[in-house]
């Protein structure tokens, strides 16, 4: 994929159980082999002991050669890693219902804001939004999802999943739950977005719960989705303010806005290998 | 305490059912004797069906010319209404405990920033801040609380808001709950600043909750107090980013930034009589 | 147009010098007739000593019988009125060049989000931009630009504003200056979106300017379009924080979002009888 | 000060040339001592070539042991460093006229936020908040400015800057301009407090010039003193949304919330170490 004669920018990401020594044994291997490293961000957890280090490095190593020289670090420290060039497309698929705002944004951001997604497909349980996904000339595929057909429902999900090799699952205002054993085969890998300021307003009707306790500002959540609903581990929130002349029609549509760029957000630093798990809290280095 | 021969502008505040002629009424009657209303803002609930209006008008008509003109308006259309004289300082009771953003803050903002407040005494339950008190030339109470002799304080703070003549009560971050006999009898007349962007992260110690939870912003939440705690009407809202990297002291010094501004901001709003009352929620005309 | 049977939502906005009874002529106006105010705003300017209101009215009138209602009032204060029915669209003429980000905004907001324009065609300088027009069903014009080609290029802008009866244009980041006689011709008519927090990096490549100055924030601004470039009066501005390590291009992505969601508001409280003109400055009923 | 049995938390920044090796040089430095790197921040910047590092250390070294073992680092990649004790109170002198809420805010920050200064003196040039030194317990001297005194005046200055030890000197909306002199011989040691959203509205006046060009934006910057007025290195800046109701006295006091809070962030930054000189620009390691 990579050629070692012309140098690349690699992402590296890494946890471990914190101590002396973990950076000066990754930033030493690379200096042996000369390669520079161009951004680099650490953060120790005293609640959880748990170290976390994002780093990005110019070096004209095959992939192999460069785990080979830090495979004594992430064994030494029994780190978690992920190695990535810097700027590869994520394999995404994108999960709609009717609401056109977040897949209309995070299309156009793939297409003109470089966002490093690759959108490889468009599933809808309703068809509304095929000709958005046509236009940006993404297959759409519709699956319609009943209390009946659930399961079955799943199982196309489950496979689209492998066969388009899909590194990233986004529910971009997808309103279908997924199950428990879906959430957990794909822990890590599904973002949602939440329309409220979480954990105000957790379930249905957050703008109408907003409306009625009269809050002066709405907000959007993005977390990756666990088998417990609304409570997985938070990526990004915002708000836009409102006030009391605001409808609940307003509140929906002014929340669009603040739930796209939530989203967009959450998606971009996920795929920038940004964001790193540290239990039910995350880490973001922005 | 007016001059009928000097112009005065007043501000004038109403509620009442919705309907036709409201507003005509009301600007008919003061156009008939030539006032001039220099600032005016309406809203009609649909929800509660209730019409809430705030203006200010330069009139030299005594108080008692005022509301005789306007007396057939606000009993045709079954008015609650308010009229005071703009800018007039209204006398403030402020209770605290230790921490004294919030005190500094408003002291401040009375002395150099115009606040239309005039702070008749400072209520302690711990004497810690009596010197910043004393420093502002303001008399400090120090009326201990424990289980106890809680019935007892409550009743000291009740002879000192009649003998003082208060208008107005604010919990600076006063760590004690007043007790529902209280609320009740000081209905619209108390608000409290909870450090929490309401309603996530109610009862205490909000900000361990926060940072267990691993929110990204951090919120305060200006209300009156009602026997319902952190369930009273929302005046004002506000938020702070943060990150991982901040613990839990951090995320206390950062909130106390966002307290003390939105406080603030609700104090002022209801002090020039900008905040109404409809139902749960709140009206403000800033 | 609109049924004298069936009650009408009117907006209508008025400007005349300030003094006493100019609300309640009108409001006497409307009252007489039974109609209900539903919404109203106002402003005095004490600097140009101007009155601004903005009110929405359900009546069952006629325009001729609301007209010959008001008239009275308008001639009496020397008003400069419009009168329109709330949520009518506004008939839009997009100008774009290369960049697409405001486009595919306000397109997907007429079409989704019940902004009340209605897009009657788009003008590109260039034509990179008519797949986007297409997808939206609105017819794409293209005008090339040339310094020679300029006037003739203005000549078919104009033509196109009559024809397609245009009430407001809007430079969706249109990277051509409109000569000072079209300005004039267009005044108050003519949205422009700046890609700079104005008055700060006035003229070309603001964002390299503002990554060379090292400012914490990012801005866009709004604004009428006058012959004096960059100096209309503004409607509308919003920042984003940026950091140290933001690269021009960076900032140019960032600035996208903040653009397009500024000059969105722009255009919606435009067509939305919001803004009105005070001298250099804007008064916006939002 | 600090002993060499007790482990210390150090805090070290650096600036060099970019290049291959830095961080490694640094790092296994520490590393061979067993020493445990808690935070670390970089940034290379492309457009100056320069790099810069910021990291904190626990160690149980002495300060000259320290820097023996970094030494070698130190020389060879010709870098520019620094090495304090993380949480040492840095020696403040603040410099005020008559407007309050800086001075206010920063001793407060001192005694009740752990902000990390030690203000050993505040300077007026008028006599107006001596009362406000006094109760926080600090020196004040009043060092009046005439055009025939300036330069009298900046001698009494520099002595108490030697004098006192001063490290950091504070323009806490102080409304003298230093002589380009006393700019450069305390560069990068003055930090001052411009009330707009630098670049626009430089110089006097600037919420009047707000005002009239009728922004919806007012801001404040944060930035070190030089010899070209309000052209410093900018550390921080914020704004806070207005509107045309907003007199000029509106602006100036909702500025000053914009303004303290502004300058209590850089100060805070740079007290601990966190701001660096690129130039024109800074690195905040925020």
């Amino acid at each position: 994929m990579t050629d070692a004669t012309t140098p690349t920018e690699w992402v590296l990401t890494i946890s471990c159980p914190d101590g002396p020594g973990i950076v000066s044994a990754i930033t030493g291997a690379l200096a042996a082999r000369g390669d520079n490293i161009t951004e680099s961000q650490q953060f120790g957890d005293p609640t959880s002991g748990l170290f976390f280090l994002r780093l990005q490095v110019v070096s004209s190593a095959t992939r192999e050669e460069l785990v080979a020289a830090l495979t004594p670090a992430f064994e030494g420290f029994g780190m978690t890693w992920q190695l990535d060039v810097v700027g590869r497309r994520m394999r995404t698929l994108l999960l709609v219902s009717k609401a056109a705002h977040c897949l209309v944004d995070l299309l156009y951001r793939e297409r003109s804001q470089g966002m490093p997604i690759d959108v490889v497909g468009v599933v809808g349980n309703h068809p509304d939004l095929a000709d958005i996904a046509a236009f940006y000339g993404k297959p759409f595929h519709h699956i319609p999802v009943t209390k009946d057909t659930k399961a079955e429902a799943e199982d196309q999900l489950r496979a689209l999943v492998e066969e388009l090799d899909v590194e990233l699952v986004v529910l971009a205002r997808y309103m279908q739950i997924l199950s428990d054993q879906l959430c957990r085969d794909l822990a890590g890998q599904v973002i949602n977005i939440h329309h409220s300021f979480l954990p105000s307003f957790k379930g249905a009707r957050p703008y109408a719960q907003a409306h009625e306790r009269g809050v002066k500002l709405i907000g959007a959540t993005s977390h990756y989705v666990t088998g417990d609903l609304d409570e997985g581990p938070i990526i990004e929130q915002d708000v836009e303010r409102v006030d009391h002349s605001r409808a609940v029609a307003d509140l929906v549509a002014i929340g669009e806005d603040v739930e796209r760029a939530t989203l967009a957000r959450a998606v971009r630093w996920h795929a920038e290998h940004r964001v790193l798990l540290d239990g039910r809290r995350t880490v973001v280095f922005r």
